[in-house]
């Protein structure tokens, strides 16, 4: 039987690490408070307040009320104390926000930027934007804490590392990590765009739910699994790879992986363009679709809703196979209306079992484009901010 | 942001059900090293320890080595203090085992019996035949600290109630916890069959692997999913049913749900059964197709091949969802030697993305027909060694 419980990570007495966590809700404490939080005695716990204090992780939060006498003084978890660099790279655009560490954007921008330019081009361009940012932000690259960043393709969990990354060449294999760690001396942390956009809606949106798919559909087809709360990337970090799942009796079309029928060939933004530019419209991208659809084109709205049913056909099989209790449609095409998310319903609720759907919401998106930064925050803030990482901080 | 990490749970000093966590691993320590593990005083690990001693959990375990002095006396996990009843029940059979608190078998047993006879004849015949086996294994029923138990269909993981079993006839909402906790007066934890397979093959073959997939081949078809060390049960309890996952281009075939091109009404060994029979050959159920193969039936053999192949069609999709570095196939159609598992592998190469498939192992089962009970044992052990449980029990 494996260890379980609080105590697994843990072999000595409670360090400045696992101290901080009880401060990350931000509520002041008094020294008392954390005294009977902790069970350890009052000179462990001064000391731990003033390394932490020291770090300026936490600071003076004012006195609480007393029965009587003077009143004591309280501490709690100062946010604005380092700044964190998010960062959602798409295939033609990239989003960046400063942070503070509780994923409060500070500032952000937004700028064209193609993806597959490589990344030569790219990271010195992330490098320079970001320390744009941060000076517009009124904060100092010395205040730094970490960068997180999302790419459009697969990443190695283990090393950050994009991996054969379909729509971006030249990249595969990059030290990401490395290569942007050293013009910016700080922790580099790289997932999928589709991940980052999970945790981002889960933690801004649905930080109740347990079990959430957040799926975007644009250019390609991608979802990020929240499962019992967390973020589930699979052995290698590809899990969430939906776009290469084959659409029941769409065996004929061919995708750029060599398969046929994969979900993205039949169903993409890019999929549905294709569609609607072989009928003599004018689409090019998911851009075009959507504004197309807005038009009120019934062409565009009825490719658009048979993306939708196709999608759900292969989301009916994740929700046999995870059981969510809420699936958020993300995407720039998700953005053409009721038509994506009406097909996706309708395929969803036909295909899978009632105990499955019983409490099955399906929705868009409500942190919308900030889910990505916002995630791509959380995902740096929580690396920084872990006992470890607070340990070798305050030692 | 939430609170993470290590102390999330508790509000007061180390109790002794957080206390105890630390010495499930059954290494005997002395009151010095769990004073210097935990950072508690002497005082308080005296009354942990004199607490747990009275349950009976832990015990002393000899003296240990030392610098010189009085040898001093060390303690350790006790897992014969109690005994565990583990029930697996398949549609027409059931295997019990007695086992202690760390999954050791100390007593076991099969019998035929048919799930459809109904909650009214199978949950008085499982209290029989517990306290039989209890009896076998030289314990009393009082030293019996919970009862884990499999069944063949979905099951509501909050409340241990099957929902909607498709081949369980008058087991629908039937508390099975209450009616076999009044009988015996223990706790009873319920899952389905496969879930606790998983957990099973997960603790007995795999501890160090973390994303696992069991998949289970017999009368139906269905998986439980280990993510990140963990089982995965979805929102309600519902995932990993991917028995009624569409088999591509097997859309004509109607499966008993009311949809058509399910995997079940494709693959399982009912159906590869049927297929035979079909073809004047003598083949009522799964065993007849293992019987089958085994005498060189030419036909049987392409018949569970092909099953392998469609089963393996869905599981590609399976591996682009969840990145598996394990896939583990089991249940009584894998006792058809390699025929299944080679076209299982054969559709999982062809449709899976290389991310995902470059260190993925399909394998058959280890623990093979003893993954059920061994599952269902360490499901009620968990709950039983939970550290709110020994706080209860300590108190």
């Amino acid at each position: 039987m494996p260890i379980d419980g609080p105590l697994r990570n843990t072999s000595v007495s409670l360090g400045a690490g696992e101290f901080f966590q009880l401060l990350r809700d931000r509520k002041p404490r008094t020294r008392a408070d954390l005294i009977a939080i902790t069970g350890q005695s009052r000179s462990t716990i001064a000391t731990r307040i003033d390394a932490l204090m020291s770090t300026g992780l936490i600071g003076p939060a004012g006195t609480a009320g007393s029965t009587g006498g003077r009143r004591p003084a309280t501490f709690a978890f100062q946010p604005g104390a380092r700044a964190v660099l998010a960062v959602d790279l798409g295939a033609t655009h990239a989003r960046l926000a400063v942070t503070d560490l509780a994923s409060t954007v500070v500032a952000a921008t937004d700028a064209p930027l193609s993806i597959a330019a490589g990344p030569d081009v790219v990271l010195p361009w992330v490098v320079r934007a970001g320390r744009e940012l941060l000076d517009a932000a009124g904060r100092d690259v010395d205040d730094l804490a970490a960068l997180g960043i999302g790419l459009p393709g697969p990443v190695e969990h283990s090393t950050g590392r994009p991996i054969n990354p379909p729509i971006m060449p030249g990249w595969d294999d990059v030290d990401v990590p490395g290569l942007l760690g050293a013009e910016l001396g700080v922790d580099v942390l790289v997932d999928n765009d589709v991940n980052i956009m999970a945790l981002g809606e889960h933690r801004a949106a649905w930080p109740q739910v347990s079990d959430l798919l957040l799926v975007k559909v644009s250019t390609g087809i991608g979802a990020g699994i929240i499962a019992d709360g967390a973020l589930r990337r699979g052995a290698q970090g590809a899990a969430g790879d939906i776009g290469h799942m084959v659409v029941p009796g769409a065996d004929h079309v061919p995708c750029r992986c060599g398969n046929t029928g994969c979900l993205e060939a039949v169903a993409s933004g890019q999929a549905v363009a294709a569609a609607l530019s072989a009928q003599g419209l004018e689409a090019a991208d998911s851009a075009d679709v959507v504004a197309l659809v807005r038009s009120k084109g019934l062409a565009a709205s009825q490719a658009v809703r048979q993306a939708g049913r196709d999608i759900g056909g292969v989301l009916a099989s994740c929700v046999s196979m995870l059981n969510p209790s809420v699936i958020v449609i993300g995407g720039i095409v998700a953005d053409a209306g009721e038509h994506l998310i009406a097909g996706i319903r309708e395929a969803v609720y036909r295909r899978s079992l009632p105990l499955a759907t019983q409490h099955l919401r399906i929705v868009t998106s409500r942190a919308r484009v900030g889910a990505g930064v916002l995630g791509a925050s959380a995902m740096a803030i929580d690396h920084v901010l872990s006992p470890a990482a607070i340990d070798a901080l305050a030692a």
